[in-house]
């Protein structure tokens, strides 16, 4: 007998028919052999609807009480769920995050789960009932409620699978699985069956936004299986899980892209220890967000170029300050651009073989398109292209790495 | 200073500017020097939209998730006049019924306190908070959540201001206290200053429903200063406490009356032992409530007319089965009416006063209004007469014990 931990979003409990239809499909994996334990958020637009009574009553309404007033939106999604199942004759019992002590620090809206007390969850999966814990929120060591801030639904299921270590921990989307790029600009993108923790955390903060980061890398600290399925189709979805030996790996899993960035150059800076923090600390203290960096031997070898890329909302800020900066350092020029796009290869195959990097050059030179950045890691590369090549950049690369055949 | 714990109830909390209004409130009372605790309800409207949702999944949904549910609502209320007031500058905390442990029975959608810690809210007082509670909630042994039905907050704020012996509780609602009868009645009632918990529970069982029952039995028995006043209108309300040695004592405090009654009469039942418990066994059975019960000699000795009164709704079931056993016991006859309703005179001054009963007939004679039935207790006279005649009863009654006048 297998224990699964599903975690259901708001738009999949946004009504009462979606609630019932979440419960047929528990009931479902429960007759199917399994111990199951669902984690649920509030219905979609219940958040909302409990955020602007909030700022009716204040701009900045105070975080603790904030935290009160939105874990009523899980709770009540718990309830309804279980009266739901119970209907249907399956025993189910609901639980608040402060009574399965799903502790946190005290982070009043962006809190941390630091343990779990799976004792009451492990009697009541042992009678044979359904357990229902509400996600996003929990108590600190006072016993104040705590919410876990953006995504902290995912988090909650994660957690929970990983305290009573669970075979599985399936997150429930409107997707029905993890893409090899968006099939919005590639229509033969294939779901993958398969993808590692370390490629699926390049592929989030790159832009496909199917999971939380913060569970991911939770899933891949505490090692749970993790595997993203939809809501709405049958499917198996997508599994997410460590690489394993043996395995037929594809040198590529994933294309992923982003178009919300901006670069910025500095040109002929003197080259000397300490630069970067000159260029960058200013950026920081304005609360900028930088992505990639790269630095590059200026043609002058006395000085140094150096550029950045911010999102494209922070550009004209950030091209202010850093013109600022750069007249105080000497630097020759300051130029920008905010019509340019990111795109990645994603794979831990990377690792093991060698020649990606070139045939994924070599494809967008063929397509004449000009590369204004490049910065790689350990199982990613990642191109600065202009704006209007995203999409052939993408398509190229995808047939290239023959990413459409599994 | 003084320790208040103030209520409010759904409709003093039923929007966002209600809100604000209850947290000025609840400043001024602190401005003037008292510490304060309040117990608010579920904004108005909020319990039946939840309600809504539960049946639209079951007719008859588990109780345990039923409480869970609704449970959020006085959470969200907590949160709402917390913000309020720390927007205010004024410090405060809230608290669910679970976190303060207002420990409860199991018994599910009615528990009933069994105990309060008010370690936490102590330390928030001392502090200089204000202490914001959810009513009609709390948690069993177990730490399930349990509501208290109806009238539920007004016991949290009860039990609350027994466990911390606060000097005062005060209950905010619609009207502005304890009138001597009901003004659509007669247009000269007065408010009282104050009543005993006694009358006060003749008062609210007789059909003045300013106040739950249980509350009020609960203030009485652990000698709670109770106060009823106006969330909407400046005023002192009316003060519920114990009478006082030397107090200058109304004969009457007021008069209560109600118009869903029904009378039943079995006449010439075999007047043996155990006859009353034949007749109303059947009765009770059916989960019909009595309400007055007389019993007299009937004219040919051996035998005894047994009138006992129903609600309204139940008269016909109540006449039908009173039918089918009066026939098995041999008794004469069975009628009945539903056109009666009963008026109370009460006042603690009766028990040391002759001549009360004999005022109240003497008027009820004078205004020709006939009586068909009377029930004495302690601090209490009813009547049944004629529905018609109801006004015309209670604007006489009202005259002749002068309770215009303080």
């Amino acid at each position: 007998m297998a224990l699964i931990v599903q975690k259901y979003g708001g738009t999949s409990v946004g009504t009462v028919e979606r609630i019932e239809a979440v419960a047929e499909k528990v009931i479902n994996y429960r007759n199917g052999g399994n111990e199951v334990v669902v984690v649920v958020s509030a219905m979609s637009g219940e958040t909302n609807r409990l955020l602007d009574l909030a700022k009716a009553i204040s701009s900045r309404p105070a975080p603790r009480e904030l935290d009160v007033l939105l874990a009523t939106g899980e709770q009540a999604t718990i309830a309804l769920l279980s009266m739901a199942l119970e209907k249907r004759g399956c025993a189910a019992r609901s639980y608040t995050g402060g009574q399965v002590h799903i502790r946190t620090d005290s982070t009043h809206n962006k809190a941390r789960i630091q343990d779990i007390d799976g004792t009451a969850i492990r009697r009541d999966l042992l009678a044979g009932r359904v357990v229902v814990v509400a996600g996003f929120q929990g108590v600190d060591e006072q016993g104040n409620i705590t919410t876990l801030g953006r995504g902290g639904s995912d988090t909650t299921a994660v957690a929970l699978a990983a305290a009573l270590k669970a075979d599985e921990c399936q997150i429930f989307t409107d997707v029905d699985g993890v893409y090899t790029t968006d099939p919005r600009v590639v229509p033969e993108a294939r779901r993958l069956e398969r993808i590692t923790f370390e490629e699926m955390l390049e592929m989030a903060s790159l832009g496909s936004k199917v999971l939380q980061i913060r569970s991911v890398e939770f899933a891949g600290k505490y090692n749970v299986p993790l595997r993203v399925l939809s809501s709405f189709e049958e499917g198996p979805g997508t599994l997410i899980t460590y690489e394993e030996e043996g395995m037929e790996q594809a040198l590529i899993s994933g294309i992923a892209f982003n178009r919300d960035e901006a670069k910025l150059t500095v040109l002929g800076v003197p080259d000397q220890p300490g630069i970067a923090h000159k260029l960058l600390g200013p950026i920081a203290d304005a609360n900028i967000e930088v992505d990639m960096i790269v630095q590059n031997v200026s043609p002058d070898q006395t000085a140094t170029d150096f550029t950045f890329t911010v999102h494209r909302n922070d550009y004209d800020r950030a091209l202010e300050i850093l013109g600022q900066v750069a007249r105080e350092l000497g630097a020759r020029e300051v130029s920008g651009d905010n019509k340019i796009v990111k795109i990645s290869i994603v794979g831990v195959g990377m690792r093991s073989h060698a020649g990606i990097a070139a045939t994924m050059f070599e494809t967008l030179a063929r397509e004449g398109i000009n590369i204004r950045m490049i910065s790689t890691s350990e199982i990613k590369i990642s191109v600065v292209v202009d704006e209007k090549y995203l999409e052939l950049g993408v398509r190229a690369l995808h047939e290239a790495f023959d990413l459409a055949r599994a």
